[in-house]
């Protein structure tokens, strides 16, 4: 790697920690009025933005799917605005008071909330991306460094520019946005772990996995997403089929779009018919295992193999498998799932309060769409990505991802000495709120 | 590294990972009275535990310091007993409902406390803490990968032995706490990312850093304490050096006691020349920065170099450094400092206000002692350990770094396209906690 590129990654992320240390300590209303600003901006600016994205869109040789990302529209932007000023009306997650306990008289311990400081946020040539981070970002009181796709250059070049035109009118500093315009440059910002608290990085499996073996910053994101259903022997057939269908077909590229499913053998006969043509008619590829195709009898369909089991399709293929019980396919998914989210789909609440209790995932679902995981619909007004890590922020991740806490202790002279020893003095440890 | 030490380790692993699944859904009252067993199984198993000690004392050859740690006498054990029994009767940190949201009518999400699964936990040659790690395992519903000390080895076999006894009269399989017997275990430890979910190391810095390099399972601790206490110009001098004094003498090698004094130049004259000579009666060896030095007069104090600032002494040592205000210390901290504990002294309510926001640790502190940073004088009941991570958990952690949450989404039937495309229906999100 050039020294140069890492030095002048260096003094970049020095100063956007340096203009993050004053976003910090803002007001909520600073912090909306910046968020209001930029909104102005990117409206004043709106010909601009389209033209820079127009010239991407015509440079751009990629596939109709990513191509759709990248367009942006005067609709699409009007609606990056309007969910910018949305961002303005979310709840403050900074300064929330979480704890607040005397621990002996005059000696208080508050936990507040604050922001972790600086985002790294890689993610696709999707150029209303920079829109929704951005306004995510100011919120909750954090400086950003953004590295959006290659082909969304132009387009992400000129809103950055415009938001930072924005802030120019309140009093965050436009330093706090940064933008990089070079794939080299994610190299030197994954080792820019004194400057930088958090990378989200989006896009393909193998691009977050690449991010997390390559930085000792702590990253939020998620490589895979291998989600199941179990149909129990007990079940609404006509519903679990809806909600196979819906959990596949709805947008099977997405984390949380179902690539297996478990069906009892109790009800296989009776399922498996009228679930594997209603999948077929809906364009989706169906494997099968030994049991179950050999109940079906359609030879003309493929027999899943090993590696089935552990694929995430991202695609409209789905694999079935029968099992012999519900521990068996509480089994299968903690062995072959990715702890994302996970379903059962059963009228037996018990077997239901087993899997949900059983299952190691982030979600469990019972009698609905695997596709309901996510931070929009969880109500978290916005998401910033989702997590499969066992720790938390786990799951969908609203704001409350982008914020840590600290503890405030509040004395007035009071030394450990006197609390320990011989005859100490006891802690009240009375909470406050 | 041997590939039968793995293969052992795998298996180990996989044990321990089948067992706490069944434990991580017993009542509250299963875990409580597995814990009341333990502390049965101790008493009744004393004779045996003291006599391993005894072999483990004799065979030691170490510094007093950890001889002290490592030495278990009836009165030790009587008190790690009391502490099993405190924490069975701690809150039950799962099954909390941290969440419960209405999406739409019967589409009810909740986000509920979990344990996080397997722990694998190296602590130094100290075997109480082998006793504490494993009820608080137990009360969080976690299984748990033990790496004792090497000089407690025969202290720490017979201490698992005599528990794994006591969880015989139990619902909790004995098998959820293992105990690994050589250091080479700790390399095969770190790579079993499958089935362990948290690393907790103790004991050096170098140890910690070594951990956090070396496996890619989340890891609990922190590699360093560099704190600080900036004296402010409008001060209490006496207090201040009474809290000067406690945060370095109380007990140098802790991680919460004070490395660098930072001294506004206003107040300097008044307040080093009582603030040494305390220290140094207290046994503390000073060292001065240029300013100070020339202020105290005293050639015979060593001069701080560079280094002293990044140094964490665990020793009675301490560097001492002018400041020209508030803002100058609240750089130096946020450069030097390792976001462990920071503190103020100072009767001027704004300036502790604004190095409270400003500072960028784990734990900001007004007019006390930084050695209260921990989780028992915060009224956590326990402490696993104490982070210096951004990301929460951070600062002093109780059980609650032990648990995680998942989101149990229960539905009838519904599925995402309803609430998508033309004439999408709305979720209701409201909150029914």
């Amino acid at each position: 790697m050039s020294k140069s590129i890492l030095n002048s990654l260096l003094s970049i992320g020095q100063q956007t920690r340096t203009s993050a240390r004053q976003l910090a300590v803002l007001s909520t209303a600073e912090r909306d009025r910046a968020i209001e600003c930029i909104a102005q901006a990117l409206e004043k600016d709106a010909e601009a933005i389209l033209a820079a994205n127009k010239a991407d869109c015509l440079a751009a040789d990629i596939a109709p799917a990513l191509f759709a990302r990248l367009k942006l529209d005067a609709d699409k932007l009007a609606a990056g605005i309007a969910g910018v000023q949305d961002v303005a009306k979310l709840a403050d997650p900074i300064g929330q008071m979480q704890i607040k306990r005397e621990l002996d008289t005059d000696l208080i311990l508050e936990r507040v909330s604050c922001p972790v400081g600086v985002l790294g946020v890689i993610f696709e040539a999707r150029p209303d991306a920079v829109i929704q981070i951005v306004s995510l970002a100011i919120k909750s009181g954090n400086g950003v460094i953004l590295k959006g796709g290659q082909e969304a250059l132009q387009s992400c070049t000129q809103l950055v520019k415009t938001i930072k035109e924005g802030l120019k009118n309140s009093a965050v500093s436009p330093e706090v946005v940064q933008l990089l315009t070079t794939r080299e440059e994610i190299r030197s910002l994954l080792e820019l772990d004194k400057y930088v608290d958090l990378i989200i990085p989006r896009g393909s499996n193998s691009f977050v996995q690449y991010v997390q073996e390559n930085t000792k910053i702590p990253v939020l994101g998620h490589a895979e997403g291998i989600c199941h259903l179990y149909v129990d022997r007990q079940v609404d057939i006509k519903s679990a089929i809806e909600i196979c269908i819906d959990a596949k077909v709805q947008y099977p590229a997405a984390c949380n779009a179902v690539e297996t499913i478990l069906v009892h053998e109790n009800i296989a006969a009776e399922f498996l018919p009228s679930a594997v043509a209603a999948l077929q008619s809906a364009g989706v590829v169906v494997r099968l295992d030994q049991a179950s195709h050999k109940i079906l009898g359609d030879t003309k369909i493929t027999l899943a193999t090993e590696a089935d089991w552990d694929t995430e399709y991202s695609d409209l293929i789905v694999s079935i498998g029968l099992v012999a019980s519900l521990e068996e396919a509480i089994e299968h998914i903690n062995i072959h799932g990715s702890r994302h989210t996970e379903g059962i789909l059963t009228s037996d609440a018990k077997a239901a309060e087993v899997f949900m209790a059983d299952v190691d995932a982030a979600g469990v679902f019972h009698n609905c769409s695997l596709r309901f995981a996510d931070g929009f619909r969880y109500g978290f007004g916005a998401e910033v990505g989702i997590s499969t890590q066992k720790m938390p922020p786990r799951g969908p991740v609203g704001l409350e991802g982008l914020v840590t806490y600290k503890y405030r202790l509040h004395g007035q002279g009071q030394v450990v000495a006197t609390y320990a020893g011989k005859s100490p003095k006891s802690f009240t440890h009375r909470d406050l709120i």
